[in-house]
C-alpha cells in the first residue's frame, strides 16, 4: 500500500485534533506566510488602511489581532501608535510572531500569544478588532467564527472592525477550463473501462460494479470541484451581482453559515458560451458610525488584468456550458452553505434559467460544487 | 489568509482521529485503489504467491486479510479454494469491497468487516494472514503494526503470513536530482533575500530575523526531505547492500521500529558522482518451514529498466555530492527511525566515509533526511 499526493479528509465528525491536523498545520509554515505576505494587493490595503486611519483609529489605542501568523498587522498597529496590541496565533508561527515584533522593537507594545481565540483571556477589552480572516470567496475556511467569538467577548461597545464589511459577488464568465475539465473527466472514465478489461483478463475478477461510485467520485473532483483561477476581466459575459454583504460588527455566525442569493445577469455579447461562474469578494476598512474612517480603503479580489491576490477567483463550471447571446438574461439561484463532513469547507448549489431577448425561456438547470 | 496545497501535518501528539484524517482518509478513494490495483509488478506477485500455493496453502483454509482495501486479496483467496476469509478494512472502502465480493460471487466465503484491525473480533483463528501492507522503502506508514497485531491475536500456531519475508536494501546512485534541488534551494533562498528587501522598503517592517527558520524549513523540504524516484539500473554506481531482514511470522513492532545497519559499498565507474542512496524493498511468499511454498514468489521494488513500481524508490541526496573512482569504497551508516511527530513518517541518518582505492580516507559526514 502507499498513500497518493493528499486528498481532502472527508469524515462525519469534527473534533479539535483533527481540524488541527486539517487546516492550522499549513499556517505553520513560513513558506505560507511568505506567500500571504508577498500579495501585494492584500499588503498595500491593510498597510493603508492602518497608517491612513492611524490618527482616528489607532493611535493610543489597544488591538487585537485574530490569527496575527507572522505578526505583521500587529507590528503595524504597533508602528501607527497603539498603546497596546494582544496578537493572537493558534499555531507554532506565534514564535516566529515573537521574534518579528522584538526584532521591530515592538515588544513593549505587542504581546504575542499562543492559543486558539476561543479559549484566549485577554486583561482588557479592546478598542479595535483587525484580523485578515478572508479565505478563498471570503468564507472558506469559516476563520470569521473566531472573529465573530473575539468580538463578542473582547470589543468594547463602542470598538470597531478591522476590516468592517465584505462583500461576495458572482458573474458569469467564459473559460477554457470546462472543456479541459471535461475531457480530464472523459479520459479518466475511458481509462477506468480499460481497467476493468484488463482486471478481468488478467486476474479473473469484476470491476464492473465499482463503475457507478467511481464515475461519481471522478465527477466530484473533475466536474464538481470549484477552481482556483486568476479570470481576466475579458473573461466576464454578464453583469455582476452582489450576493452577500457582511457587517463585521453585527454579523452572527448563523448569518454566514449560508449563502443565498437570486438575481439576473445580463449577457453582453453574441454567441458567447456561459462556461460557468466566478466569484470572488472585497473588503473595506470604514470605521465604525460613530468614528468613520479618514480613507475608506478597499481590498479587493475582483478578476483583474494587474491586480491578482492569492485569492484569485472562485470558478463553479457548467457541463454543458449555456450558448447565449446579448441580451439574453441568466436568472441564478446561488445558494451556499458549509460541508456537512466539514465546516470548513463548502457545498454550493447553482441554478440557471435563460430569458432570451427573443422572449423564449429555456429549461432551468441545477449544479453542485464543492469548495474544497 | 488562505492555504496553499495542503503540507503534511507536523504535531507532537497523534491520536486516533488525527490518525486518521491524516492516513486512512485518501485509501477511502477508488482513485487510490485502482492505482494500486493496476500496478502489474504488486498484482502479478499476490496473484501467483495465491494462485501457485493455493492447493498447499489457501484450499480448504481460513484466511484473514489486513487492510483489503478494495477486496481483491481476499476474493482471490476465496477463488483459490479458502474455506472462509476475513476481510478488515478501516476506511469507507470497506462498502466497495462488499459490493465486489458480491458482484464476483465470493460472498459466501468472503466476511467484509469495517473496523480498525486492532479492535476486530474474529469468531475463530485463522491459518494464513494475507496482507499488502508495505509503505515506501518498506516501512513508511508503519502499517506491519496492524498486521503484527492481528498475527499476535488470531494466527494459529502453525499458521503462516503472506507474505512470509520482508528486506531492505540501499544502493548509492548518481542521479541529476541533487543539483536540480538545490538550484531549487537556491532559488527560494534568493527569492526569500528580495522578499526581505521589499518588505522593509515598502512595509517598513524587518523581516531578517526569520531568516534562519525559512532556511531551515527549505532546506528541509528541498535538500532532506527524501524523494520518490523511479531510479534506472544504470544509475546505480556501487554495490547494493541489504539493511533489514524480517521474518513476518517472529517480528515484533520493536524490532521494526528502527533500522539499523553499516555497509560498504564498491564504486564501479571512474569519475563518478555519488549523488545520493537509493532505498527498496522486496518481500517473499514462502509459506512456513513446515509447510513451504510450492513456488517462492518475491515481490521486489528494485530499480528496474521495464518493471517500475508505485512505491518507485526512496531517493536521499547528498548536498555536496561525492566524489569517487572505481575501487574506491563508501562506507555508510544508515540508522532510519519513526519521526517523534508522527509515528508513520520516518526519520533517517546517513554517515558516509570515502576511502580511496589508493587508500586515502575521506572526512566522515553526516546527512539528516525525513521519509514524508
Amino acid at each position: 500500500m502507499e498513500l497518493g499526493d493528499g486528498g481532502a479528509a472527508s469524515r462525519p465528525r469534527v473534533d479539535k485534533e483533527v481540524d488541527f491536523a486539517n487546516y492550522f498545520c499549513t499556517y505553520g509554515y513560513l513558506y505560507h506566510q511568505k506567500e500571504m505576505l508577498s500579495d501585494r494587493v492584500r499588503m498595500d490595503a491593510y498597510y493603508n488602511a492602518v497608517f491612513d486611519n492611524a490618527a482616528v483609529h489607532i493611535r493610543d489605542k489597544v488591538v487585537l489581532d485574530v490569527g496575527t501568523g507572522s505578526g505583521i498587522l500587529a507590528i503595524w498597529c504597533a508602528q501607527a501608535g497603539a498603546r497596546k496590541v494582544y496578537a493572537v496565533e493558534a499555531t507554532k508561527m506565534s514564535d516566529h510572531a515573537r521574534e518579528l515584533v522584538k526584532a521591530n522593537d515592538v515588544s513593549d507594545i505587542v504581546e504575542v500569544i499562543h492559543g486558539s481565540m476561543e479559549d484566549v483571556v485577554l486583561p482588557e477589552k479592546v478598542d479595535v478588532i483587525i484580523s485578515e480572516w478572508m479565505g478563498y470567496f471570503l468564507l472558506r475556511e469559516s476563520m470569521f467564527d473566531s472573529v465573530i467569538c473575539a468580538r463578542d467577548r473582547w470589543l468594547k461597545p463602542d470598538g470597531m472592525m478591522y476590516p468592517s464589511h465584505a462583500r461576495m459577488w458572482v458573474a458569469p464568465i467564459r473559460s477554457g477550463l470546462g472543456e479541459q475539465k471535461k475531457n480530464d473527466f472523459n479520459s479518466a472514465m475511458a481509462d477506468w473501462h480499460s481497467f476493468v478489461d484488463e482486471t478481468q483478463a488478467h486476474y479473473g475478477v469484476n470491476m464492473g460494479v465499482l463503475e457507478k461510485p467511481f464515475h461519481e467520485e471522478h465527477e466530484k473532483y473533475f466536474l464538481q470541484t470549484s477552481l482556483w483561477n486568476n479570470v481576466h476581466p475579458d473573461q466576464i459575459v454578464g453583469s455582476a451581482a452582489l450576493i452577500k454583504e457582511i457587517d463585521c460588527l453585527t454579523a452572527s455566525v448563523e448569518e454566514i453559515r449560508t449563502v443565498h442569493a437570486e438575481f439576473s445577469s445580463k449577457i453582453g455579447a453574441d454567441r458567447t458560451l456561459v462556461s460557468g461562474f466566478a466569484g470572488w469578494f472585497d473588503v473595506h476598512f470604514r470605521g465604525n458610525s460613530k468614528n468613520p474612517a479618514t480613507r475608506d480603503v478597499e481590498l479587493t479580489t475582483a478578476p483583474s488584468a494587474e491586480d491578482c491576490t492569492h485569492w484569485g477567483q472562485q470558478v463553479f463550471l457548467l457541463h454543458p456550458p449555456i450558448r447565449a447571446n446579448a441580451g439574453d438574461v441568466v436568472g441564478v439561484r446561488f445558494v451556499m452553505s458549509r460541508a456537512k463532513q466539514y465546516h470548513r469547507l463548502m457545498d454550493v448549489e447553482i441554478t440557471t434559467t435563460v430569458r432570451t431577448s427573443g422572449g423564449k425561456s429555456l429549461q432551468p438547470r441545477s449544479s453542485k460544487f464543492f469548495i474544497e
